[in-house]
């Protein structure tokens, strides 16, 4: 089908634009037409920058974009369930689907060589096509547009695991510190879990703008010494039934977790640094439980994009900017401030 | 301080006024005078038409009424919380405070020979004072209303304690089966915790225009053959995530089964009765967890108060007849005629 | 590779033995030498007898057998993680392996037409070879035998789901109820899973003697009027912390509702039948969960396995007959008497 | 009844006998004749060295002794349970019965001003009698010893809280981090609940020797950087499924994490200190679950005391030093050392 143009992070704070030739599907793939394909915190922190991962998160010089989503256009032999024209959200982990984890849907933890993620191992959603395993594509309802779905694939996702792992419902107020857009899916999705109060720290103003604007919070805080203070004083001394750390600082964390109401449970999804806890006054005398939360498994990303169309949901209220693919370094100079919302490239606008 | 009118119950669908002495409190104990005094279906089936009870539920020509709720006006030597002056909502069963099941909270479950129910086996809220035991006073908050309180006294402190075992949140519709002033109360308090969609069956058309008025409900089905179908149509042929059964029959009972998604939970807490199943259909293969629910506990009818105030509900929402003490008679006739919200008799109103 | 016998069932009581070529393994495939293939309850209950079932247990005369176990002996291209001479457990039913079922690995609740079971809707494992999915192996450690192998296929699996399901542990006595194959696979798990004490309940003589020889129960009884007192006697009167209804009957379940203590939980796994129950006083005051629990999903297979080798379990201990294949028919008119043990073809004995 | 000796802790690391008034039981409360009052690595920590608690655990010059047992000698006025002669474990801390936290059994997270924990805020077990609220009475079942019942009042009903809330079963493989007498106590219980391995490992030998001793442990290791490694080989590279910290260190507790294999849960009951992870590999990425519990709850004592018969376990097997009430100095100057088991101070031996 001829060349098509791809993005690579050689990892010094550049995008380049390469010409790839598109693909073929294989026994068990598809081809799917890129339509969204969001920039999440870890490709800034762990490729753009600098390409620092390793194990799952090492960068391979391959078409970045972990969070993909498209129609289908060419089917491999083999396939099970999707067709042609399908559209589709795309799971960002290709695992071998034989092995303990695979088999209850947590590809993140495959542990097979043969696992690989789109935009990390194997070629991922920055270009005009995308080869992918149909044993990664769920289904996006007509309801959903293709920007939701890239959202999905990665952040809303990781959201959702947390917040189900932790069981939130309206009995239970939410602290959600860190306000990228981890946390304003954190918030979304915590009011839509029935969240009636929902509290947000964030360091950085234009975040914090943001999230006064979207109106996702009941209140918005700035995180510093005064923050505990605050967060009790707006929960009768108390603190949250439930909280998520998405902030993936050690300020952040221990936030979190003293801002929690005896009894309550703490999610960590922030990536990267530390913790350091106090353990008797802020876990063991306040009864609480925290949560390390990876990603989501595929069954619970398909029921969380059925659960989206249900509660008229949309993720892409939290992108503040879109840019096609030719712009994408611009993108990428954008979502490296740190002070916007979702950034995502956007084909055939 | 003299005497009081209170209510008895003869057993043959009559109401008797008749003249008690105002109690004085004694060691661990509270003069309440009453506020509102709500009637459940247990009344009415297992007390007003025939002393039908036996244990726990024997009615023992006491003064009735088990959902009261009012204000301390004496405090008796050895009080430890609560003060004169206090609004309290009264848990409906005193047990002895000592054994496993009253050590978690669960008074409901005590097997002393001490354990007694208001309106059952010591006097109950029909009265214009109450003595009850601080140990089973919750506190009512200044946003609550009396009646709010008698509510919660039973069918709310019920309902609560049934949908947070089956953990309803967002990601669950509701089914509810029965809707007297049980069936709405799961509504209310289900919307609060997070259910995006409600749909209600009754048999009785009084109650199902009711539930309609009050807007509860996303979709009000009469309890018959098609209901099953109907539930099915109205959630993508998947049935809902969640259930309840309110109405204490086998027919509502097996809808509640059969309405519910594949690995979804349903709870019963409608008295009474039996329920026959096919279980490879019904439960096996759908991977169906059931739970049989009795009241609540004092932990949790703290945590429901504070909620409700939370939440902005007012569980009073539901009543559709108040009646002075002096015409309780008439409370329980109509009560009885099963078509109406929930009735409730208040004082100085 | 020539032809191979292969047992046909066609649901008058009989055994059919015909000749079947030796299938060749397509793409995700393999090709496993059958070494232990058993008879489960279901495949008598719902083929041999007649052809009862439909849907998910209509059999179409394919060749027999859904507890498989053997060795790879050919791939088939695709295939990912497993090589020739693996020796696998089968689970025994494959799936589409990209629905919302197939994904937590539930196969067994796949609903594509893709669906099909060993032994139902295609061929089992009464032959010489068995054409199986990749995706369906589970690798069987060194430590356990073919038998043990077949057994895990289908009822330990079973039961090993149920009693996770109830989370059973140190803190439960269990009430098993049917002490066929599936019963016994209760007592031996249950005891690994920590169980202090197991009491069993069956109908059948033969069995119930089985049942004491094998030393897996402390308490056998006949399952009759008297064995609700005689459970409540040896337990302090107040039942077991846990129960699993092995039996599929009405009054099995009904026993080991009534036989689970305030508060316990109950799992039903035996199939067919129905249920009808009081429910105020033995669900609702008791406080009862009951868990329907249908076979197991492919990460608790693993899980399994994994777990047999660490208790020195022999699943094997169970089997009291063996049969070489030749011998279908024999082994298949006893596994219908009821009064045995599991009954298991064995390959190169 | 005259006077009696007592032990006051001055905070200097010395001991002072000191003689007090018989005590009377007021309304609801009971006189104890101590059997046994052993010593916790808090009072030695808190308390003996120095006076370093605030809060719950500020201790105020009264008897010394938070590890009661004994037997009912006088019941006060209004007792609705408990009879003179009846053995009792005390709960140890009486909290004012009717806040929210007392209303589910934690009195230890009673907030009322009210609340004193023995040998802490009021007379605990080191005299020969125990002024004691028969709301903190569990009676002690014929088949376990004062000295077993001691041992349950804190150190054994905390491990037991911990290990129930992380559910541990015969699937998991427990690694505990502290053999002092907590630790031995997990282990202990641990495999009552049905762990078939458990790991333990300890910084000091004389305390590794005891553990080996006792028999509890499958592993002992010495406490040092080779210990994870040595956790991994002895579980095939993947780490416990669960575990627990008795240690109360940051060393400890670091191990405890990285010990636990993915998808595990990790209780933290050892107080004081801190904890520092790196928060990706160590909780996100590896899906774990961190649990602070503190103490337990007086349903779950009663549970704890009703299973250790069942199990046949006796917690005073890792009592290792036992003294009269008058030579408490040497006991505590013993359990000061940290390389002992438990010390108990017994009555009437």
């Amino acid at each position: 089908m001829g060349g098509m143009p791809g993005v690579i992070l050689p990892g010094n704070s550049t995008v380049e634009l390469r010409e790839f030739p598109v693909p073929e599907p294989g026994h068990g793939q598809v081809l799917v037409r890129m339509k969204a394909s969001s920039i999440c915190g870890s490709d800034i922190r762990a490729i753009y920058r600098e390409h620092l991962g390793h194990g799952p998160e090492a960068y391979q010089n391959v078409i970045a974009g972990h969070e993909p989503c498209g129609q289908i256009v060419r089917l491999g032999p083999g396939c099970k369930r999707f067709r042609e024209g399908d559209r589709v959200v795309l799971y960002h982990i290709a695992g071998c689907g034989v092995c303990e984890d695979c088999r209850h849907g947590y590809m993140i933890s495959c542990r097979s060589p043969l696992r690989a993620a789109y935009g990390w191992q194997r070629d991922g959603g920055h270009a005009d096509y995308l080869l992918a395993e149909e044993s990664t594509c769920v289904l996006l309802p007509e309801d959903l547009s293709y920007v939701d779905g890239a959202l999905v694939a990665c952040g809303f996702g990781t959201c959702y695991e947390a917040l189900s792992r932790i069981r939130l419902s309206g009995t239970d107020r939410l602290l959600v510190v860190g306000l990228g857009p981890v946390g304003l899916a954190a918030a979304m999705l915590g009011r839509a879990l029935g969240a009636p109060m929902i509290i947000g720290t964030e360091v950085a103003a234009g975040r914090r703008s943001l999230a006064q604007e979207l109106g996702l919070f009941d209140v918005v805080l700035e995180s510093n010494d005064a923050a505990l203070g605050r967060v009790l004083d707006a929960t009768d001394g108390r603190g949250c039934e439930a909280s998520i750390d998405c902030s993936g600082s050690a300020a952040g964390r221990l936030l979190a977790l003293q801002g929690t109401r005896d009894w309550g449970r703490c999610a960590f999804v922030g990536e990267g640094g530390t913790v350091s806890v106090d353990v008797s006054p802020v876990l063991i005398h306040k009864q609480i439980t925290v949560y390390g939360s990876w990603v989501t498994s595929l069954k619970h990303m398909e029921d969380l994009v059925e659960r989206l169309v249900r509660w008229g949901l949309h993720p892409e209220r939290t992108v503040t900017h879109r840019f096609p693919l030719c712009d994408a370094a611009e993108a990428y100079r954008l979502a490296d401030e740190g002070e916007s919302g979702k950034v995502c490239i956007v084909f055939d606008p």
